[in-house]
């Protein structure tokens, strides 16, 4: 059975890959809105960990709504939230048995709610699975610790290919760089360079 | 890293168990309350598939206490969730890194909520892992028919090694076969003969 998983480079949509690894034939998508390179670094971490890999395009005015959202509310949960849910509907267009993300227990945003995953599968006649939803941070931490090789660091220095980089960029560009601290606060990000040795 | 899965020889706790298999040494647990013999099923279905066994003795003032609400409310729905919960408790005591259970997304009963996980987690310094909280019904089928070799029918046919054959055997035994039946509606089980072929 084909999946497509929203894959970003990073730990949790790169350990939803290896849990469903067993069971479907993987392959890893970025979406993106073509506003930055960002993809590349998936691109890179999904040829190191071995799966196919590919983009998506997702519709423009999604993000330029997300962005407005997000300066109105002073804060990204509900522009983010509002991009994934059109990720997982424009991907779930494609050729595919299911659709996946590496959303974990204990993420506040993006959040899938299960009316919302019913919904998807109903209208797009795909099954959704969210793998890591019955993982907490520490067992996500600990798999990782032994499955990848893992980069941490400031949002603003590790690259990768979540919507977060794109809606940054577009904030920058359309409000100025001080806009970009005015909605997302600082926090660690994660960018696997590939297996443990 | 060793993880103790509750296990009942149905289908959805031993999808969970290939699905966890992957990361960590897997053992079946069958929690008991030592009224029936039905975790010998479990056992077999634990052989067929490949990982060790063992079963976990609950205590049975707890499964008296189910009974007695379960009998107030005219269904099982609260009881079965003190049981499931005690259970949880109980195997998180065992010598092992993880404990894991084989909810579903879609399931309303047992259910674990994300503040009983994280308390679950902190008091017993182990991580709760519900591998299948992400699948929904239809992926839950599609990937038992892909993977395991099932027998369904009805509850009263089909005998598995959850907690619900011991609490009937105790209501039968305490009130008569008809005090089944008030608390029980009639519904389908399955139960796992082994992997495909």
């Amino acid at each position: 059975m084909e999946l497509a998983l929203l894959y970003s480079g990073g730990k949790d949509s790169s350990l939803a890959a290896l849990v469903l690894d067993r069971f479907y034939d993987v392959e890893l998508v970025t979406a993106t809105f073509g506003v930055t390179d960002d993809w590349e670094h998936a691109a890179r971490a999904a040829d190191a960990l071995g799966f196919p890999f590919d983009t998506h395009a997702l519709d423009r005015a999604v993000a330029d709504e997300a962005v407005e959202r997000m300066r109105a509310d002073g804060y990204p949960r509900n522009g983010i939230q509002r991009v994934h849910e059109h990720a997982l509907e424009s991907v779930a267009e494609r050729d595919v048995d299911a659709v996946a993300d590496g959303s974990r227990r204990d993420d506040r945003v993006p959040s899938v709610s299960r009316a919302f995953a019913q919904s998807l599968e109903d209208r797009h006649d795909v099954d959704y699975l969210s793998p890591l939803a019955g993982f907490g941070r520490s067992a996500v931490d600990r798999l990782v610790a032994e499955s990848l090789e893992v980069e941490t660091g400031p949002s603003e220095e590790i690259t990768r290919a979540d919507y977060e980089g794109e809606l940054r960029a577009i904030l920058a560009d359309d409000h100025g760089p001080e806009a970009v601290g005015e909605v997302f606060p600082d926090h660690e990000q994660t960018y696997v360079r590939g297996p443990t040795e």
